[in-house]
């Protein structure tokens, strides 16, 4: 394999690629950047088992010619160092051949000569199924994801409860994650969709926060196949294939069908401002719980801290109660996430009692997302 | 102890002197931040015993009335947290009350009520002697500290090294640091001084490291008042007072007067970029060693690792040398450090051999700089 090709371009793919690859890899290959070239074009793969993801550049664009190809063939790189010495190059263009695991990249004036895997060992990608296809923008993507994401369980014992679960059914499309003590549901109708159409897989957490990478910030429409045990996101010039979760996730409808007794309005700035205020009291401690102390007309954010004392901020807010006050014990952390989450203006807060579960929407309803938050129990 | 003060100068106050304060004191008081409050001004303190600082916030400058002193007093905060708190407060204007270890911060529907300490406890600060004096600007003073502290010791045996050597006579200042293997020296003549000022101190990097915050990107003039054991720097309404090294620092005459066989001219960033580039090759890996090969019209700058393979770079470089070519071994890292300190568009390289020290200075003479690195030994 001989070619030339411009930095940036190869600079671009190799980042992208070289992300899902772990630093202790199960196969000592899987350190490695498969690199595939045509006349056509350049097909960089990396994997971490768990993910493969494969980057196109053509060998020539509208505007200019990406790669001067010499000789095809095919190659597998090594991740390490590789992409600093790539961003460092001089030249705008590299000179790259490799031969029997020997890489040479050049240009006029430096040169490096570094150590390459044995191509016949890097495993084949697999196939995916492309008869069940729906397509969705970035942007709704990316929303599902992030207003979902921070709610799955991490370290967990329950292995499932560290991906997202994401539900197709008449055209409604849930997602939605739990570690036991908070929950998020986001859901979307998907208008453009034939009914008939259904999943319910669960995505690894991991898988989720690489695609969020690749879409975050950018517009278009990402084609997703999903099969039993896989799934695969295209977008551009990127693929990106992820083994789900196997099992049946938790049913929460018990949570989530709740009937509360009271309803409290709340400006959403406000309400965070004051948590993130009152916590620095207690923040380098274990235990970030805030108290509520809700009234009709106004609520007492308050936190105390054994060695440095106690803070309270009052916020004013509308509450239709059915109790002169609710005094409730909820995690400063996991409060100022599920408000970012739901991002709008003012938040409506559902609650029974201090032992009951918090929950929290929109107050506009522009977005169907609930938030709900079981109370921290203090001694 | 009680009063009104504006956001934005207390918060930089307690930043300033926050800095000095170690997490781990020996004792607990120094944990906490000194307040000292007259109808004229607040003073704020703070030490980790080797460094004292002192921050001084008028109650009213020129333009506006910083400070309503409702009541003088004494009183010792919390640093812990502290800053966020303030930095976070929703008000332009705080209303502290102080009282028997109790603080009460608040303002309008917000309020702190913190564990301060007990302020008898708090020690007295060292005076200095106001005899000897000099002043400096704080670009020339930044760059004495920027250009050599880097070649300091850090967890040495020798506690000597892990302070700066600033030494005066007859008007010509040198500061000095090696860690034994490098060794930088920075000279500058002092027009504006009586000939007969002189000291011989090595002042702790840390210190050097404290006031470089106060003084970058600041211009004006720092004074600086000395005595045996003791260094005094005031800049504006700081004071910055510091415990010297006590002993003699080592005589580095016979490295500093050594006579070199070749002399070669390079540019700075072609060279510093070389070695950038080639160390990419071992980067992680312990050992860090550049080999050099000079002839008379090039350098070639060689690196290898045993995992990756090898990379070279080609840079013209003009010299006089006494055989057909040196080759010497050096460390990237410090390569680079002390070009950067160079800081000049050519450098002037001087070495005799593999064995023998390696030493660069700017080529155009503008700064009066010396570097020299010890050759690594690869066997």
């Amino acid at each position: 394999m001989k070619f030339t090709i411009k930095k940036n371009y190869f600079l671009e793919g190799v980042t992208q690629v070289a992300r899902v690859i772990s630093p202790t890899p199960v196969f000592q290959i899987l350190k490695g950047i498969k690199v595939e070239l045509t006349k056509e074009k350049m097909t960089l793969k990396a994997s971490d088992s768990l993910v493969s993801v494969e980057y196109e550049i053509k060998a020539k664009n509208d505007k200019e010619q990406i790669i001067e190809v010499i000789e095809e063939g095919e190659s597998v790189f090594p991740s390490k160092n590789f992409i600093d010495i790539i961003r460092k190059f001089p030249s705008n263009e590299i000179q790259i051949e490799s031969l029997n695991k020997k890489i040479n990249i050049k240009s006029e004036n430096i040169e490096f000569n570094i150590q390459g895997y044995e191509e016949g060992e890097y495993p084949e990608f697999p196939e995916i199924n492309k008869e069940n296809k729906i397509i969705l923008e970035t942007k709704l993507l990316n929303s599902l994801i992030k207003e979902t994401i921070f709610c799955t369980a991490s370290n967990n014992q329950r292995p499932i409860l560290e991906g997202v679960n994401f539900k197709l059914n008449k055209r409604i499309l849930d997602a939605l994650a739990t570690d036991s003590y908070r929950l998020s549901k986001r859901r979307e109708i998907l208008k453009d969709i034939e009914k008939e159409k259904s999943f319910n897989i669960i995505i690894p957490k991991k898988a989720l926060q690489y695609v969020q990478r690749i879409i975050e910030q950018k517009s278009g429409f990402v084609e997703i196949f999903y099969e039993n045990n896989r799934i695969l996101f295209i977008f551009e010039n990127i693929k990106y294939s992820v083994l789900l979760i196997n099992g049946n996730y938790p049913n929460t409808d018990s949570i989530l069908k709740k009937e509360y007794e009271n309803l409290i309005e709340i400006d959403s700035k406000n309400f965070y401002d004051a948590i993130d205020r009152v916590s620095l009291i207690n923040k380098d401690e274990k235990n970030d719980v805030i108290k509520l102390n809700i009234r009709n007309d106004n609520m007492k954010v308050h936190s105390s801290s054994k060695e440095l004392g106690t803070a309270e901020e009052e916020v004013f807010c509308e509450g239709k109660l059915n109790t002169e006050e609710i005094k409730i014990n909820l995690s400063a952390k996991y409060l100022k996430e599920a408000i970012q989450a739901i991002n709008s203006e003012k938040i409506k807060i559902k609650c029974s009692g201090p032992l009951s579960s918090f929950e929290m929407e929109p107050a506009d309803n522009k977005k169907d997302i609930i938030q709900i938050l079981l109370p921290i129990r203090t001694y």
